[in-house]
């Protein structure tokens, strides 16, 4: 198992490294990260490589049985490079250059870039290929952090032209798919499109906002590629991986783990200003990372203290990073890395707080770490690998959260936050989901669920219409199908494509204001939830309604329906449903479909219950994420793991406490 | 009547063309709007002219009987004449190139563009200034959109640079006008000047800022009157008109209308996130569109379906887009087309919904505006040219409405929230009013309304004198008369040239927050509202009070006062009435000025009054803007057109409803 | 006695010059400040000087005994110097130039800026050296108004790479020194080093980001130099000021001052929204000015009525311009000059309104200015510099207050609350404090509290230590000593270099956010106010707590200590108090110090009590903010000098009203 800790030498006198290392050890770390920021240590001058101190640090490290995911420094091109071609810094929409002073201060598209980016990977992975302590790579650092995937340098605009060429071929086709006749902007050549930069009105066309995205989200998987090529070339036995950052949207990160050997996660649970952070957030960014490669994964980055750059978020309380250690664990997490070991002197984030205080002494951060190092040891064999197999995919589409953020259409709402509303139903309901991507294999799963599918990607309606056919239950909402996968309106009566698999017309919609709702009925309940952000006004021609509009013109009119198809049934929901809504919507899509929660285990809201499950053992998590003690209920007798004893009926989970259940599968 | 759409025929297959005429026939459609952001496709490359298509969409139509407003297209030129001049594009205060990919992305000032212009709609004016089907032409689209009056540009630097010489002949006359004395900013010569742009802190010579409003907004008449010029001496025989947009106030529209044959309004009365639209602001942009030339006018876009960008305000409820309709009539409209005839699939406005909805198949927008339409036949012709009869006043002084922009000296005030104060006074007390120009007659008037007309126009104070000493009664408020014309302060006693007709000292001011306000008393009430904004120390001299500040080191002293001046009244408010104030105030002066409201009609808050008046009969307009119905009291029996019926006593009018009854005048 | 206005003869005719200056006489007036704006008036083309004006009008002054402060004009070039050498702007952080149309448009590093002001200084101080009616000069006016401190064009670029050379010698020092090993940042060349400037993320290194700062403040006090050099050698019997803006903190205004022969300050209390304008921060103001040279100042510009840009501020209500300026004399101005005499017609600033209105005629201001004046002649010459004789140091560091500005580690929070804390708790109980430099004598005051010492400069910790030992007491607080002079984290135990004269040891740490606090007990009260900002966790080893917190996981430890040091006292508090925790620490603090209070009057809160003491006289101001009467006791009978009455026992203030009583030292 995998336990370790981002690590810095270069930060540090020589003379420390012993002790960081001895001091490791003893708190059970394995594995660090190393050097994903060090070109200018290691290339001080063009090529004057220095690798001596890396090889060092690395013995040192070894002696005391600690292994090392080595990074490639690219993140941070140092100051002489950007004076030989100051056309590598991005520039913005203004076409202002974005200058020397942070990081990811370059341009994915700039061939002088990617000259030095191939020395300097070639010499790293020459040297480090076969040595024995390197067991893994990362390539870059956290690619589309701060605002660094689209870049409005003229490079990028050529490169978008033969993007745009390569895709469409014919540049009347262009014109057709992205409309250009509307307000005269029809081209007669590729060369003369722009980047859709500033320009009068921040309201450019939407086909080509969206071809701008994908390419430039295509264009940070062509430069994470250029350095792959090599890392599998030269060193094909060390996997690759990247630190990706969960609902960060700006690149595919489907297409960006593809060619990856796993996936990584930087996780930093209280990164904002709450007392008490929403742990399905956290969980949510867990189990996205889980679905990038349908695999378990690392965090390469895991929060260790107050993080911060000129602004300190909330310290963690005592026990809090050892459960949320636990609950990336429980979402399928294979390796956890704290970030970092000790908390830099000096630089950007000199507040950025490691498991070390700034004077390198231990404290309760690294006290806890080391307990739940030792406790890790002890589990991780046992489950590394399993997953928590569950019965029900969210699809998380990037184009259509691309097209959604183009044009939110409702006033400031955003995709996530219907995938989100999603995510936490099953959370709170104990239902392990997978989030993955349109192209996953639905049969897998009994229940899938397409939040804010707009556009229509090719073939999927037909998949679905499979799917559904033969026994699967999908459910469809709010805006789906209304645009073709070239972000145009689908001139077909709605819900477009899945017309025909929804069974329903839509004849008529509007928006709804932050705050504003209409309250939905069911057979069941008079007030079940109301609708948000959106409604549809449904004919429900072939389908049977499930819940019904209680207020305005549309009163009585259906606000969601079941289509039986085949075997299957297929669920449209008319708006965007609050909790209560979703409950009332959702919980007859489950019982329907026959999902079934994590039923082992009974517990109050803030207590946390996911799975890892293999062939022959289930293992549960409980997790308190309050700050009180809790009492849980357990449906039979189990052997609770960490403190090795067999627990029934009810037990108390204490502040911030875990407990790992094991029971057969 | 001409009663229509706005109609892109360009962005659909010519195979639906004669499907959409038919539709059109059916729902009462006789006219279109058409051509006005088509450049593109019939000028693809320079001087390969294309009008076949438009040829034919006219025939077309013409078979269905629809006759077409033509519109210029040089609201969007299409990206190859951009690209053989980029200097087209407008600028930034910081120099920033605002750059392709919306619309109105050019100068007005630009030679370049002049010559590119004079091209196509010579072209244009040529092919079709004998075209039975054609009855008018459109210039350009909503001048002043989007911020698009003002450019930084070189080409606009020289332009001012000679509108200045030409304006004030000699450097050192300009110095003194603008008093550039103040902190060293005298100039040796014309050319030394730059526009008021991007420096150290936002706050520039208040002449100057004066002036590049001034000239701006003459930049756009200028470009008008280049194709004006064009339509006029081509196609003598079509009036010539532009759509406007109320209240927009970067150009001034009494200019812009002077040499129009007719004006024209776009207007969206639920361009706003509101459930419940404030109709006043609405009658407002319809009074002021109707000011523009003290004539009727044209809804050349009016709303019809919900409107949106990237984020979709709300839909019309089922009624709303009716009642709108005799909203607009009610108020002067002569026309009404809706926009637009069927969503467009692509390109900025997908959401930017008509009278179809994407799919092209009628729903209930499409039957609301036949039945509509199919009312307005039988109404219309005996209204058509029949104006409100206005006693009313209100004075819309661009100039003075760009000073108080400028230094607005209470934080966030504006103008034209002065004006709507007086407005919805009038409103709300069945009051009609006309909205017109410190140049207008005011002998037409029995009462002359001037909101903050701070800057005294050279001559107005004497003809407001004239015209009160024959009998007419003057409402001037708070800054009036402390400003001259070339936005330096009157170095006279306060109110300036206003002193003699008002008969008042100001001796001390001072502003008030928003949220605070001091309360007034009169003669009858002890709590007669309150002021707000700003509060004048009044010495009343030859005036006598009409009411006092209650509370403040001012208590006791005159906070509104009335000057007898010859056989009329001369009104000074002192401060910024709230409404219950207004109603203490303008309740004295529309008393002693006999100002009549509607009395044919008692209504309910909700339902909007209005008429139209001929020589023989009066119209009045009761239209019910609540959601539910409402009771309303005849003073006399009255025939109700629509319904064709006899009302008297009490009628219950509908939600959304709207009657229209007829009367002697 | 020093009375007067700020004069602008060359806005208005010269006919009304004669009449201003009686006008000035009769209202006690004796001096102005004229000039500091006049300079294209002074030279209008290059080289043509034109001094009559201003001769001609310090002739008509003097003959009605009104003597002058000369300002020089280099606040404000005139355009033909800009368009000579456009390179004299400023440019922003994006590099865009801030163009003409403000004032203070050139950056303090341009050389040929340098020659145009070498030459105007000359060619002024030559011809008024020897005027005998000017007694002194102002250089340049408000540096660091309106955000022009930090410039970053290609001047200021190299000027700061030659004066981090000159600082660090080294490359390699500065790389250590800064950090830069930190995300690849180290330098080859002080050459490669850029401004911090706009990059991807505004977060630069913290080392560069204080240099920076330091530089621009050295920046200023070097172009103050240029011309203090020429009018000290050439008119060597006129004494030099600038007019400096108290809290206001871009430039370290001890080094700005230490050169000058008295300190200005323009003072505006009621320079923003509010209706009543709290006092305590206007004093704060007046003693940060007295503590720039330790001695007494002017007030080079006082608000005289509502000041305004394009927005007005509130109205002085009649008394408080006369409160306003007993308070600035309370608070050790020897010198009251209004802002400004006449208020202008034209420019910028026609709304900041000076003595008399627009209309140039006397109004209630001027009488109250005539009226404060008249006692005023009466009353300073027993006063004038006398001092308040503090017995509390509050320290102000302008390098620790740009380090916590760049980073203030808890949002939204500033330098400057946490001193205004203290301040706040020292007015309100009567305690006089002075506001020194860390390089003031320590020695002199029974207590030296030192906010947010973050950064320690080397020596301080020793002469704290000194200090304390020989019977002193010291107040440091949350995050001293956490850093070094050099912006870098110190790596030993916190609190770094104040361990040994705090006793303590901090373990933990965390923020609060705003609105966010935790309770704290002392040993007399379980609930002793609360701690905000910030928490530390104490291990108070050496020292003895005294408060604890009441609530959170660190519950019942130390949030506050004392700890015996030699003679006297060092106090450590580990939160930010809120005024009623201020009060349970600062009450300690100040009981075991022995500071005493005003005692000869007592008053309520909202009537300020402050003090100006001589060898054998003191006089004691009371004066009344509040708009009503107030009651205040005397310990003894006093004689009241502005009403030349004994009082005793208790008295009645009026509303805005002032006594100044005197008794013995």
């Amino acid at each position: 198992m995998n336990f370790g800790v981002c690590y810095y030498p270069e930060h540090w006198p020589e003379e420390r490294w012993p002790l960081d290392a001895k001091m490791m050890r003893e708190a059970g770390i394995n594995v660090v990260r190393i050097g994903e920021f060090s070109w200018s240590k290691l290339e001080r001058r063009a090529g004057e490589y220095s690798f001596e101190w890396l090889d060092k640090s690395l013995s040192i490290l070894a002696a005391e049985g600690i292994r090392v995911v080595l990074g490639t420094p690219t993140a941070t091109p140092p100051k002489w490079i950007m004076d030989r071609h100051p056309d590598i810094y991005m520039q913005d929409n203004k076409g202002v250059v974005r200058g020397f002073g942070h990081r990811r201060h370059y341009c994915y598209n700039n061939p002088n870039y990617h000259v030095h980016v191939q020395s300097i990977v070639t010499a790293m992975a020459e040297r480090y290929a076969h040595h024995e302590n390197v067991i893994a790579w990362q390539i870059d650092n956290e690619f589309g952090c701060t605002d660094t995937t689209r870049c409005y340098c003229s490079n990028c605009r050529t490169a978008f032209q033969q993007w745009l060429e390569s895709k469409y071929g014919d540049i009347d086709n262009l014109n057709e798919q992205w409309g250009t006749v509307f307000w005269s902007q029809i081209y007669n050549a590729f060369t003369e499109i722009e980047l859709p930069a500033y320009t009068v009105f921040p309201l450019h066309n939407p086909g080509m906002e969206l071809d701008f995205r994908r390419f430039s989200s295509d264009s940070a998987v062509q430069f994470q590629k250029l350095q792959l090529n090599i890392l599998h070339a030269v060193a094909p036995s060390q996997p690759v991986t990247h630190n990706m950052m969960g609902m960060f949207n700006e690149i595919d990160d489907f297409d960006l783990s593809k060619e990856l050997d796993f996936a990584s996660l930087d996780t930093y649970p209280n990164l904002m200003f709450a007392d008490k952070p929403d742990p399905r957030d956290t969980a949510l960014n867990l189990d996205v990372t889980r679905g990038f490669k349908q695999a378990n994964f690392w965090v390469m980055e895991h929060q260790s203290g107050p993080p911060g750059g000129n602004i300190l978020f909330p310290t963690p309380k005592p026990g809090e990073l050892r459960k949320w250690t636990y609950q990336s664990v429980a979402h399928g997490a294979d390796a956890i890395l704290y970030f970092r070991w000790r908390t830099c002197l000096f630089g950007a984030e000199q507040f950025w707080h490691g498991l070390l205080p700034h004077d390198g002494n231990p404290g309760r951060r690294y006290e806890e770490a080391a307990r739940t190092g030792e406790e890790l040891q002890r589990l991780l064999p046992l489950i590394e690998g399993l997953s928590s197999q569950a019965e029900v995919a969210i699809i998380r589409s990037y184009e259509n959260e691309w097209t959604m953020e183009i044009q939110p259409q409702t006033y400031e709402h955003r995709y996530s936050r219907q995938l989100m509303a999603y995510y936490k139903h099953f959370y709170d309901n104990r239902i392990p989901v997978d989030v993955v991507s349109d192209e996953c294999d639905f049969e897998a799963y009994k229940l899938v669920v397409l939040p804010h599918y707009m556009m229509a990607k090719p073939g999927v309606s037909e998949r679905l219409e499979r799917y559904t056919a033969a026994g699967g239950t999908v459910v469809l909402d709010i805006r789906a199908g209304t645009k073709l996968w070239n972000n145009r309106m689908d001139d077909a009566p709605l819900p477009g494509a899945f017309r025909e698999l929804l069974g329903i017309r839509i004849t008529d919609y509007g928006t709804l204001r932050q705050g504003e709702s209409r309250r939905i009925t069911t057979r069941d309940e008079e007030n079940a939830g109301s609708g948000t952000i959106w409604y549809d006004v449904i004919n429900a021609e072939k389908a049977e309604p499930i819940a019904w509009y209680g207020e305005d013109y549309m009163a009585g009119t259906p606000a969601a329906t079941r289509h039986s198809f085949g075997q299957g049934n297929a669920y449209y929901f008319g708006i965007g449903a609050d909790p209560d809504g979703m409950r009332s919507l959702m919980g007859q899509v489950c019982k329907s479909a026959d999902i079934r929660p994590i039923t082992e285990v009974t517990a109050p809201d803030e207590v946390e219950l996911a799975r890892r499950s293999g062939s022959t053992q289930r293992f549960i998590f409980a997790i308190n994420h309050a700050g009180e003690e809790r009492t849980i209920e357990l449906a039979a007798p189990m052997l609770e793991l960490i403190s090795d004893r067999m627990l029934e009926g009810t037990a108390v989970i204490p502040a911030y406490g875990v407990y790992v259940f094991t029971s057969l599968s």
